[in-house]
């Protein structure tokens, strides 16, 4: 039923003045997935006209354009959508991560601003806050009449939260909290809207009750009152100049001895009664203190959406520029030869755009997920605790792959990709720290091992060595491996390939789903046999493990981003399109097996001959794909006016 | 004979206030090589008053700021030291090269701007010109009076400089060149000096005489006024904000028609004499356009000891954090963990320093080459291909490590990293653009593989297939491989390693040079063959080796890093540096082949099970680093107080 199509007939998005190819339209429409009506609908309606904003600004003014354009977009509804604005309302995740996602594809000052204000701050007094804390702050959170901090990272203790040394301390004879910043390096630090706009804070401290210390509990404190100048007790920092975002005025807050009402103290899972006691929702205090993290997982699956897209613009713009730039003649191209038509350009974008999309599936999945489980669904803690590690996980490898791939993009538009005005080295200056804040990606991929592990011991634990090795490897891969996407069609993938692994053409998505599940089953069960060889408790034979963990984990994320490429193919409805995802699919999955092929060759999964003969299959697969570059760009989802770069529009 | 050492001593560096342990001053003096005793003085003079730039400047006080401070730099000796001044003068390229590296320690604005102006422009000049132009022009250069352009680049044509389209015609009526950009694409642009400061360019155009092409060549074209106004036919155009170097005045130069003396043509190589006929000194076109532009390579020899100068600051910065810094507490690590003892971060920032080294020494080796040639001693026209490709390709792996290395350190340094005060993202931004400048890094090292193919071809040329591989190994890799340093120690290591490969420790020397060498040896020979079956002037055939290109170019780089490194090592006489050397050529020598792991078991190389041994190795020697850290911080030469990192100040 394929019907002959005219290449070169254009359809309207729905982005006012935006024309794309047929193709690029069913591209753009299965990679926007379950969200794709809603997704279409938020493009249409942005608000495109101050999209980027101007290099080349000062701090101050830099700060002011990016106040004022958070504004604008939250009168137009791509500000606080998704939070509740009263007790009793229910939070609309979906809404809060397409706000998120369209944000993305403009100035991302703007963005994290937004997210400071919205997702963390608005979100913590949502999510670790009660009717009162609703009714009192969130209407005014929203309308942004009190613009927040959120006070969790301090100068001494960046990725361990649980170390944090501000005290929070219940002062009985006045029924009052007392904030205090013990050390210099309890001193607040890298926090947005702390050095000019904000006018309170989450502030997040050791709760101690009558000399009891209750672990971590976050605190709403007023820190500058209606004049901007900070409250008594309360010092603001500037941390100035930074190597992007700079829109977002990231400060310091130290506290002296700041009293503020009991109430004020966000105490969904714990607080301090009228009797002056301390009662707690959860009472063991660890698995308190995750609870209460683990409300703010949002945050990362934003970063996660937010790194993917900025990837996303910076591919669109080389692969556009590497279209219509010219360079060299040949005596067979004596009009030049396209930047595209290098193999060695091929090779360095392609691929890239395959992750890409790779990437956005498996984002789709992580956004239904937090849909599920924050949306007012069902959901078991081990869901919660699922969505964790992947959002942790997911941020973590999406945002490594943006930093990677954006650079690339500069490299390949050459002295143009460093000019200002083509918008690359802004978004690389910008997107950088997507790396390190909502969670060192070093340390996130360390929790996505260990959480790995605590679910591999919660099935295995019981088993000794032999027992083990007798369960077969595929119970092991069904029990550990859980899917969430296109189980059957993969399982019988994999089982197709299990026993002809050699024989499987290169580019059988059978042998794709064999191998990054042998990849990551096998490295998880080594791991576990290492860890269960040390107690477990001596810092040097744990960290001796750490590349290991990284290991896992990045397989681990492999493995669920195929899966996801997978069941993305599957509800794709248009017969060529999926022709083209299957070839992406494809370049993806070879190019991470590629990657690791030393590993398939140690362990025997692969023989030296077919790793050896993956190369020359990338090279045909970027060949093959080449004639879509343009399909494949508009397929991302980024308008080609919104990109911001003066070199397309000449 | 080896004395007991305090390891607490601290010895005078000769920079004023700087203490280094003794390690850490054996150290650098072995890693500043042949020319330790210039450096080191060098290091003792040089002003480092104003050694970085205020970050958050605007554009033109950044750039007013840069030209004072190049000023202030030529004064004191550090900005055209070792051009000439007049006719009959020798350059002194060693004190050029050391000049460049000092200021590298520094603002990188101010850095570009000198070589622009001393090194590009001057240098044409220099190069490029005959008597009157040095007696008439070097002296304002010099002097910093005349600030001029080298303008090569043109919008349509970055690398591929035989192609670009402006023209210079001789014009017999009046004796002039008339210089004209025919297209929009004839533009030339990027050009340092071009937006502000120049009043004088050297124009890289087709010289036209009478209806002939004699290919490109240059001349001196006055581009502004006294008062700074565009001369008469010339359109300057400011290309403003860029990545990084805001304190380049980088802009367009566009010509109609304008006229200059005859006299104005740089015509060392080829120019009009006064009966108005064409004289060339080098008849073939071709050479004589690489002639021009082999003189030119020292701006590669100097951009590559820049980035690899940018490196080791990055490197010091995030070595020192990583041992001040501590996070999370372990039961056996109360007082927390320091940043250094993760087996993550020592994987990311020691084999970092280990290449750091080796591309020191490497350095050591091209700067001594380069003297060799432009120092007025004997050479052969291979010495100067040689060096050439040895420029161009150190350039690129040195300018790529530079790039990785800074990121990573900006990601080990957390969010501290990027705030500006602590230098990192400044740098980063700065050092982006050597990847693509003075040749882009892939173009140049696909300008390796095809020196070393042609090198190959003229050994070997006229054997056929059976003739080839009854050559044997050995003799290939002495006549193909030619060795720069340690000869005799290196083949005897390689003889060592070549009949027990699988039996050597995977820390032995011999292993590693064969390796290295095996790894360069065998993906020529194949790239050969590969090519040899190609007709060499279709397009797609060559096109699809060109990552079989990139692969030969970089195990030639790697072999000759390598190579240097070990005769650094021979060099050094202290035990315990020389120790330390030891081990950190055996951790460059592991990463570089455990990075191509995949490619030595596809090529029975090395055994599964010894490439997955590697890993562990890795790590070993990490930690028998990791005392040392510090120590290796002072010998890559950067003074701490020079690192303008705010908080290893507190």
């Amino acid at each position: 039923m394929t019907m002959t199509m005219d290449p070169s007939a254009r359809v309207d998005s729905g982005v006012p003045g935006e024309q794309l190819t047929e193709l690029g339209a069913n591209l753009r429409h299965a990679l926007d997935g379950q969200l794709a009506v809603e997704r279409a609908t938020a493009r249409s309606t942005f608000p495109a006209e101050h999209l980027h904003r101007e290099p080349g600004q000062t701090i101050e003014q830099a700060r002011e354009w990016v106040l004022n354009r958070l504004r604008e977009l939250d009168a137009t509804g791509f500000g606080s959508a998704g939070l509740i604005t009263k007790a009793g309302e229910s939070p609309d995740p979906a809404a809060a991560v397409l706000a998120f996602e369209m944000l993305s594809m403009g100035d991302l000052s703007t963005l994290i601003k937004s997210g400071v204000q919205f997702g963390l701050f608005g979100g913590a007094v949502s999510n670790l806050g009660t009717s009162w804390h609703h009714d009192t702050f969130m209407p005014d959170i929203t309308s942004l009449k009190i613009l927040g901090c959120f006070a969790m990272t301090e100068l001494g203790h960046g990725s361990d939260v649980a170390g944090i040394e501000t005290t929070i301390t219940f002062v009985p004879e006045t029924d009052e909290f007392e904030i205090n910043s013990e050390t210099p390096e309890a001193t607040k630090a890298y926090i947005g809207n702390a050095a000019r706009d904000g006018s309170m804070a989450v502030v997040f401290g050791q709760l101690l009750v009558r000399g009891r210390n209750h672990g971590v509990h976050v605190v709403l404190v007023p820190i500058r009152d209606a004049d901007g100048k900070d409250m008594p007790g309360v010092t603001t920092g500037d941390q100035g100049l930074k190597g992007g975002l700079l829109g977002v005025d990231n400060g310091t807050l130290r506290f002296e001895r700041v009293r503020v009402p009991r109430r004020m103290l966000l105490d969904r899972y714990g607080g301090v009664d009228d009797t002056g006691t301390y009662r707690a929702e959860i009472t063991n205090p660890n698995r308190r203190f995750f609870t209460m993290l683990g409300t703010l997982v949002r945050g990362r699956v934003c970063i996660a959406a937010g790194g993917g897209i900025a990837a996303r613009r910076a591919l669109s713009i080389a692969t556009r520029y590497g279209l219509q730039r010219r360079q060299f003649t040949t005596p067979d191209r004596p009009e030049g030869v396209t930047l595209l038509d290098y193999l060695t350009h091929q090779r360095r974008l392609l691929p890239a755009i395959a992750r890409s999309y790779a990437l956005g599936f498996a984002q789709n999945e992580l956004t239904a997920a937090l849909v599920r489980i924050q949306g007012g669904g069902e959901y078991t803690e081990r869901d919660q605790r699922e969505l964790e590690t992947r959002a942790a996980g997911l941020k973590a490898i999406t945002t490594r792959f943006a930093n990677d791939a954006i650079q690339s993009c500069r490299e390949a538009c050459g002295g143009a990709g460093y000019l200002s005005e083509n918008g690359l080295v802004g978004l690389r200056a910008d997107a950088d720290i997507f790396a390190t804040f909502e969670g060192d990606n070093t340390v996130l991929l360390q929790l996505v091992a260990k959480a790995l592990l605590t679910e591999y011991k919660q099935v295995w634990g019981d088993l000794d060595r032999v027992g083990m090795v007798q369960a077969t490897a595929r119970v092991v891969g069904q029990a550990v491996l859980e899917r969430t996407a296109a189980n059957v069609l993969i399982d019988r993938l994999v089982a197709t390939a299990r026993r002809q692994s050699e024989e499987l053409a290169l580019v059988d998505r059978a042998w794709h789903a064999w191998a990054f599940e042998e990849r990551e089953r096998h490295a998880l069960e080594s791991l576990a046999r290492r860890m269960r060889r040390t107690s477990g408790r001596d810092f040097e034979a744990v960290n001796r493990l750490s590349e290991h963990m990284l290991f896992v984990a990045r397989a681990h994320l492999e493995r669920v981003t195929l899966e996801a490429f997978i069941a993305g193919i599957e509800a794709c409805t248009d017969p060529e399109a999926k022709a083209v995802l299957q070839r992406l699919c494809s370049l993806y999955a070879l190019a991470s097996i590629n990657e690791d092929r030393a590993w398939f060759m140690e362990h025997s999964r692969i023989s030296p001959a077919r790793a050896k003969a993956i190369g020359a299959q990338l090279n045909a697969l970027c060949a093959e794909l080449r004639p879509q570059a343009l399909e494949l760009a508009e397929g991302l989802g980024v308008p080609a006016a919104w990109l911001g770069a003066a070199f397309l529009e000449k």
